[in-house]
């Protein structure tokens, strides 16, 4: 009975341009699929590491490199692959777009930054894997605050509100919003305001890791 | 380059008998690791749908069976089996003990239902893949009310904290998780109490699980 399998990677990499929820996709140059948006994967070599084949996997076909990848989950229906059994490792993250720029190689004739609203069908079974990825990382925001790191060191309170309606994909009461993130003593309000904006200038704000860290271990959870 | 690696499933079975956590575990009579206990798992056929090798592998190796099972992660270190590359996909539950007697067959000399704090070293690294499931499984408790199909139908709110002080291994204050419990409007308390007691009779209680789970949707959260 034959046991070896080819086990494929997979990523799901979330990027956030200030605005919108985008996810990195490449457009596939050989068949499978050809000519298809995928996510960036390939096959796992059998002297590679699980905790690395993921990077190296991004970094050949994207040229995006040293992000942390958590794993999300096994993909291994018999009918997923069109000629093979592949048993598929599925991994995500969320990046700041800014930072991560994009630039095809391997099998990759593109690789892009695209908008969730704007993403139809896709190679494999990665469309249910874009989904899965995407009710995790909406649990993430609502489970506790997440995403600062997203933000610049100094942000305002409607900078934070679009990084959580561009994730959760709705939109939020300003005010509510306001209150509940206030009321939970990890925003630091700074001296500065936004200066050179035609509407009033909004406070900024720095993010109290450390206050976050305590009410973290204490089970905190931001619910809208 | 070799891209086809052996596969295999592990199964991390929680169970509860009305007093303590414990984990079903099997002794090996083959090498390697030979008369050690180790978790119920096996190589994953070419032929076998992912969803359903879990259950044939526990089902092989200790007759138990039909149990809703959760993947748990991948553990792909390069050095995790002593002469080969394996990477394992772990799957766990939570049972009800009385329901689920093992009898070990296959290469499975015993198969036995293990407490927790007595258990030391395992097979492979199943020790680690067990502190994993015990670190969800613990997050799932404290995440959200669970557990209830592990009670009898009627039950008095000792029996539930049990549960909880066996999950959690730690004690909780009974007028607090009374309190807490009682708030959250899904515990139904029956007109009968316990008979023929030595102390005072306790209320029975029935799980509301139409309230639970408009609860659940709001996003309830258990803390203590």
């Amino acid at each position: 009975m034959e046991t070896k399998i080819p086990i494929s990677v997979d990523c799901v990499i979330f990027g956030f341009d200030d605005k919108e929820l985008k996810v990195l996709l490449i457009k596939r140059s050989q068949p499978p699929f050809q000519n298809c948006w995928a996510l960036p994967g390939d096959r796992l070599r059998i002297d590679e590491d699980l905790r690395h084949a993921a990077n190296n996997v991004l970094d050949r076909l994207t040229g995006v490199r040293d992000i942390y990848l958590e794993q999300l989950f096994v993909f291994g229906r018999l009918d997923r692959h069109p000629s093979d059994r592949v048993v598929t490792i599925a991994y995500y993250a969320l990046v700041n777009i800014s930072e991560n720029e994009p630039k095809p190689s391997s099998f990759a004739s593109r690789a892009e930054w695209i908008r969730i609203s704007k993403i139809g069908d896709l190679a494999y079974d990665h469309r249910k894997i874009l989904d899965k990825a995407l009710r995790r990382l909406r649990r993430r925001f609502r489970g506790r605050p997440v995403g600062f790191e997203l933000l610049p060191e100094k942000f305002t309170l409607s900078q934070l509100r679009r990084l959580y309606e561009a994730v959760l994909d709705q939109p939020l009461d300003k005010r509510n919003f306001r209150r509940k993130m206030l009321k939970m003593d990890f925003l630091l309000p700074l001296e500065e305001k936004q200066k050179d904006v035609a509407h009033k200038a909004a406070r900024f704000y720095s993010f109290n890791r450390e206050r976050y860290e305590e009410l973290a271990a204490q089970g905190i959870r931001f619910e809208f």
